[in-house]
């Protein structure tokens, strides 16, 4: 049965337990098999609770399915949420012992919808790098090669997905946390606007620009899953009280007319070739779908990312300061570091920073006066070596973690919604992938073009051959 | 024709305007003539436009007004806000050449309302500083007893309406600085929701707690100011989307069932007993009228000074910190002093600021699932001597900055709108003020309360006797 049901889509899996070809016991047991085989190559999860989800599974399984999306099926969560009863390791020894005490905004959402946990997913300790690294619980691998890296933060809800071990999975995105280990891993990876899925019961790393991140195979499952975790929490204070969007009614609108702004200067001469050969193909494909190419200048970036750490450390430091004084010797040195960083940075500099982030958002709303949507590179490179510290590119040398977020970052600090999904295989063998990003709150236009270009074979990319 | 005009309410004005009885030159005049007579003492304005105002006033005489609340109505406005062509002072040697090259946002709303701006009034320079005193343009004074304060730092609005040279002006509150000077002079003032009014073109003391508010003679010329200023501006972060609400409409609404918070804590023993004193009878009238008195936990506001100015110092530097490297020696040594201060303050405190302000927004926030409005003084004190330092207490001394804006600065932090008024006159011949506060938003439920109280003679207070 693995085969069947390993890869398949949350959609494909829905129809099979509606048609009662499958048991929600069933579901779990095969992808409780998978973890187990795959997950000392993959380290994909931290911590797994299948005895739990198959007492949920065989309680869904003597019942009626609520209806809902999701019901019947499992996911993970990046091991940042929390899950009431389960550890939140957040990656770190320093919350070996953290026992969630309630469920987060989008867990408990999750369960509502009848969608059953498996488990916590790896990640970069306390979600700060990109690559996944983790000294503590392994690094999670590409499903592609795992001699890759999966990416991150977000590390090992790309690698769940992409070994197929959950058909989805939550993470987390402050510069790229989704985006980039779904966009190395072939998956769909979606941050939505700001204050669109409450942080709430997350535990935090930059509370201005932690994102509620999704993980799917498809949009579709990507708009349901959204549909089902958007909500209005005050205690979010970006949290907005909107109506929740029935997402994937926009799925089959044609995209003809559709004014795509595409970046004139976007730090194209630092990528990978291929990557922005597929690109090439993405528009010109859109072009013969009736959707209009417009050049369109974008903000200066080159101070983004100086921007964005200048925000990062100072609020990670302060929701961290009282573990640190308890616990300083259970964080690795990395993170540590990074926290004596944001320690040197006055209010003065952080005040400007954060002027800087509302001009950043002020430009790009006002692209999108001329546009609907926003097309770049997800990433500028492919999945690289695990150990792997530095890319070089047209002669200049960077670090990684830089590299692999240096086109999503920008959008955590605008806030504008932002899809990454795959559009070409590598000749390396490895996915490549594009990012769509949106006006505010419209997520609907981002998962109607990524809709329409998926739809297409020439931009489907092989499965991984993870059961060879 | 004098004392027919000079404390009539813009209501008053208007149907006079609409009789015939006067012109809108007529009324340019009028104040015109006043404030010539009555700057030297009140220090209301810092720059006139009396030709400028002419001008358009004759304009209007020729025409027909077009119908707004203020057509034809003088006003004035704090010298933060741009007026086109006019030097916007900020109260500062620094800014003595900086002429405005476009309307502030609420200018531009008034312009648009045929309301006639007569110049730009004083205030504590760059709005740091709540006693309104001001060594370069001299410090504006109280029209019950010039040899006690206006309060500020909105002093000049506050002084211009007191003294009769206009029937309402401008200001901004951060801390409370528009309800303290009103409260101190008799007067209504009003700080709406944070991002009701935009603060696009005025010069920024703290930008996450700058507020626009209003000063008026009466409840329903708030009102009204209030319909023509809101609004929405992208360029303002603060600044949502809304319908312009046409708040007169509520004010004649009965306020039988309202329920009205009385906070168990909240420093009533640094406060003057006949203040408390008035409020008792205010609260007798609300319950008399229908209203129901319930007992509310406030927030522990003992750290919120320190919370407040933890933002407000960095903010405030961050923005001055290009002009105090071309021209600090232009800036009062006070001030200075302050922005020295913001320089040792870094940017993990600053954050941690930023959420303790974020937890006194929810909880006050709660506080609003029990009850419609909160009631409170709208100040300590009344208004002290010219050159108070200090102000004792209960044996607590307190630096008079402090004490006049104890009870205000907490709504600029939580973003609530609040409205100061007068209640009552104190035996040393000075104007006691409340402040009701309201839901996010629910400007209209402040409005109707404030009007009922207003209705009653019992509340009411004798105008200054600054002609005699």
């Amino acid at each position: 049965m693995s085969n069947n049901i390993a890869f398949q889509s949350v959609k494909n899996l829905r129809s099979m337990l509606q048609r009662g070809e499958v048991t929600p016991v069933e579901l779990v047991d095969t992808f409780a098999e998978r973890i187990e085989r795959h997950n000392p190559q993959s380290k994909a999860f931290i911590t797994t609770t299948i005895d739990t989800a198959r007492e949920q599974a065989s309680r869904l399984s003597r019942g009626d399915l609520n209806g809902s999306s999701f019901a019947g099926i499992p996911y993970a969560s990046k091991d940042l949420f929390d899950v009431q009863g389960v550890r939140t390791s957040a990656g770190s020894r320093a919350f070996h012992d953290r026992i969630a005490k309630k469920d987060a905004f989008a867990i408990a959402k999750l369960r509502a919808a009848q969608a059953v946990s498996l488990g916590k997913t790896n990640l970069h300790e306390f979600a700060y790098g990109a690559t996944g690294e983790n000294e503590v619980y392994g690094t999670a691998v590409n499903a592609y090669d795992p001699t890759r890296l999966a990416g991150g933060s977000s590390s090992g809800s790309a690698a769940a997905v992409a070994f197929g071990l959950v058909p989805a999975a939550l993470g987390t995105d402050t510069g790229g946390s989704v985006r980039a280990p779904a966009a190395l891993n072939g998956l769909v990876g979606f941050k939505p606007t700001i204050g669109r899925v409450p942080t709430s019961g997350v535990v935090p790393y930059c509370w201005t620009l932690d994102h509620v991140g999704l993980m799917t195979r498809t949009i579709a499952d990507c708009a349901d899953l959204l549909t089902i975790v958007s909500g209005y929490d005050p205690s979010d204070p970006a949290s907005v009280n909107r109506t929740v969007e029935n997402y994937p009614e926009a799925l089959d609108q044609d995209i003809s007319g559709l004014r795509v702004g595409i970046p004139s200067n976007f730090y194209y001469e630092r990528a990978d070739d291929e990557i922005l050969e597929a690109l090439e193909r993405v528009k010109e494909y859109l072009v013969a779908n009736g959707a209009k190419l417009m050049p369109v200048t974008f903000p200066d970036m080159e101070h983004s990312r100086t921007v964005s750490l200048t925000v990062q450390m100072p609020e990670a430091l302060s929701a961290h300061s009282a573990y640190l004084q308890e616990r300083g010797d259970l964080y690795s040195a990395d993170f540590r570091a990074g926290l004596a960083l944001g320690q040197c940075i006055l209010a003065e500099h952080y005040v400007k920073a954060k002027r800087f982030i509302e001009i950043y958002r002020q430009q790009t709303n006002r692209l999108f006066d001329q546009v609907d949507l926003i097309l770049t590179p997800a990433t500028p490179e492919i999945a690289q070596k695990v150990g792997t510290v530095k890319v070089t590119r047209n002669g200049v040398n960077e670090a990684i973690g830089n590299a692999i977020t240096r086109f999503t970052t920008f959008f955590n600090m605008t806030g504008h919604p932002a899809l990454a999904m795959p559009c070409a295989m590598h000749t390396q063998g490895l996915p490549i992938a594009l990012q769509l990003v949106g006006r505010y709150f419209d997520e609907m236009t981002v998962l109607r073009a990524a809709h329409a270009i998926e739809r297409s074979d020439q931009f489907s990319i092989p499965l991984p051959k993870v059961d060879v």
